[in-house]
């Protein structure tokens, strides 16, 4: 039997109902959250303590859409047009992409995430079972999906589907059940209907949920409905895509009617900011999706339209943006932008067992360092974590009960290697 | 004669016509870049000795707007609309300042923004003196103007200004010329007229920069409308405001012709986007002040409306922002962000003197720790700065050559005392 015990910290639990912060402890049985309250906790016996002074303990953030292995090409292309970007950038280096360079950017995107608070992420790419690799081996969670394109010949698409279904079925559960799997087609606008329609139906055989990207820009909605007929929503409806949990990134470009159906369907959205910014894509409509009880999630999107996966910068990014956008100091409230980088989080995602400090949920849970000038004065912690942290000041992070960062260090990998391996395979990409 | 030798560097250098990047050394003797290149530096004999390997070195960043002892009301109050913030929270408070609250505000502020790697900052409020001795004892640059409200009894408005030329007076040039002063009408619409014509008058006679607060919200525009017949660019340009050197905090809301005509009189703008974000006030045209060349810089207002001081999230916010705004990937591209906060932002204060490391420039400059997950691989040192570095990745500071940061450590503040005094003093400003 493991037992940690949190010893007088601040907590932000993110448990609903429940005052924002308490100060008092937090015991950890097993990877589980087995008391938190203000008196010491019963039953500590031979528990390792950590001494909570000057820290804030709160979930682990949770990341619902990102590439991983895209973490190679940061700052290789930036402030270009989407057609530039893709075509002269990124696509020819992803071309040039062997596992080697999967892992080397998995790697280095999970230490990145780590040492930034993420204790969770969705990735969504190909070569699949080197991110679920990287993951077992960080100790991090992760739900992964093969994101599968369909602009090609039948027997190709088979084969694609084939290796999703594959990868989802090997994976789904490793990691003492850390790694869980979904399927995806990669968009509405890189797949033909048809091709959906036979993802939709391997999810129901696997009883998996799906992830796509939907109406990120203006251009590829129009191209829907081009082709189509239809906008997006009304499409992957008619496809049965929302008859399976899903997730969609993205989902800037939206009608009233379309945030109605998603609300009906119960889909969930991951709200990339930094990404959408970045790529000119837009500002999605989040106060709208909030009011109309649309599941939201926070993601980074992958580091080549970002250039980080410090997911606190998203938090702080969702609850700035559309109060300047909507003219509306109270639009996205604090609270609120943080509940969508963990509890709403995990709830997008269907992991109900994380994103808030509450007996029975697994210990997922990062430290900061709130002794530092810009968390003075103490007059609202979750206010100070969503205006004025970021990624570096986390100081520990676990995972399942398990610590994988101690002050600032990685337990379960080894950062410079990582650093060399990823400029290594760069340059070998680059030639 | 004091020397550095920063050996074995990565040099940012913000130079105008040199590359971005340069790998090599940079000599400061007696407090002014005396030699920067690939090459060792002649004359480096007894040079103290800071080695660059891992660091990347650049021109501390400038800060052109902000209230350094409203810091002691970070997190007070959020996410209201802007009549309860500032008439039933800000007010109140700040009515309860004596001379001890804006000192620990201001030290509190200065803690932050030199380990965040600001190393010279524009302050407009009051009890000024606070503010100028915080900034000498530190050894921070300092820009410092006593805001002066209007709306009072002839005899106030003429205490005021004489209470803010005296201080103009005599803190000009003050720590070794590092401190330097201006004169501020509040805002157009918080200054009558003749008040205004009073205060360039004694600007004229002081040979001083003028600073305001101007058309940050739509309310304010349409009220000098009410008021004046006209909007406040033309406002303020008939009475004379810009036959001094004036920077104008803000700016979000301007018509075509207030752009060029702002243009055409040399006025500078501090953009404020967090703040502007955060307080719902809109978003500012930046890439049309780019395109008809206003003199253009970044700001993070006071904390209350930010809410912290980190000016690489500034950038990262101007490169990003206007962006997706405009719907157009290439606006404000990354090291023309760099530019607004370091090179541009110097100029768009008169400092012509820092702001670049260059020979003959004051040695105001930081060292980030590039070697960190979140700097690799190295496709584009400019690109991570802007888009995945923030102010917790600042290592050293030096102003005018003499270190004030080392290794994370304050060398002239007591960082630990600073945060019980800005907590001590908010405690009894609640009372």
């Amino acid at each position: 039997m493991s037992k940690v015990w949190i010893k007088n910290g601040s907590f932000i639990t993110m448990a609903a109902g429940q005052e924002h912060v308490i100060n008092g402890h937090m015991l950890v049985v097993d990877g589980v959250i087995a008391y938190i309250g203000e008196q010491e906790p019963h039953n500590a016996e031979q528990a390792e303590i950590v001494e909570g002074k000057g820290l804030l303990f709160m979930p682990g953030l949770v990341n619902t859409h990102g590439h991983a292995a895209m973490t190679l090409l940061r700052g290789y292309s930036d402030d270009q047009t989407l057609q530039v970007w893709l075509q002269e950038k990124m696509w020819p280096m992803e071309a040039k992409y062997v596992d080697a360079d999967t892992r080397a950017g998995s790697d280095l995107a999970i230490a990145e995430m780590l040492l930034s608070g993420t204790t969770t992420f969705v990735d969504m790419y190909d070569r699949m079972d080197q991110v679920a690799q990287a993951s077992v081996d960080a100790g991090i969670r992760a739900f992964l999906t093969r994101g599968v394109i369909g602009l090609c010949p039948p027997d190709v698409q088979t084969a694609k589907l084939e290796e999703a279904v594959a990868f989802a079925k090997q994976w789904n559960g490793a990691g003492d059940g850390r790694v869980r799997t979904m399927l995806s087609p990669h968009a509405p606008y890189t797949c033909p209907p048809d091709y959906i329609e036979r993802i939709v139906a391997a999810a129901h055989e696997l009883d998996l949920p799906l992830h796509t990207h939907m109406s990120e820009t203006k251009a590829e909605v129009q191209q829907n409905v081009d082709d189509y007929g239809k906008r997006p929503v009304a499409h992957l409806d008619e496809l049965a895509f929302f008859s399976r949990p899903a997730l969609l990134a993205h989902a800037v470009h939206l009608t009233d009617e379309e945030i109605d159906l998603l609300a009906a369907r119960g889909a969930s959205i991951s709200h990339n900011p930094i990404s959408n910014l970045k790529l000119g894509s837009g500002v999605a409509r989040v106060p709208d999706l909030l009011a109309k009880g649309v599941k939201l999630s926070l993601g980074t999107d992958g580091v080549a339209s970002n250039n980080n996966l410090d997911l606190f910068q998203e938090i702080r990014a969702a609850a700035l943006l559309h109060k300047g956008v909507y003219g509306d100091p109270t639009a996205v409230p604090a609270y609120t932008a943080l509940q969508l980088g963990t509890s709403l989080g995990a709830q997008a995602i269907w992991h109900n067992h994380i994103g808030s400090l509450e007996v029975g949920k697994a210990a997922d849970f990062i430290a900061i360092n709130i002794d530092q000038p810009h968390f003075f004065p103490r007059t609202d912690l979750v206010s100070h974590i969503v205006y004025a942290a970021n990624g570096r000041d986390v100081q520990h992070v676990w995972v399942a009960g398990k610590q994988l960062v101690k002050n600032r260090e990685l337990l379960t990998l080894d950062e410079e290697k990582i650093r060399y391996e990823a400029q290594a395979a760069f340059e070998r990409l680059l030639k």
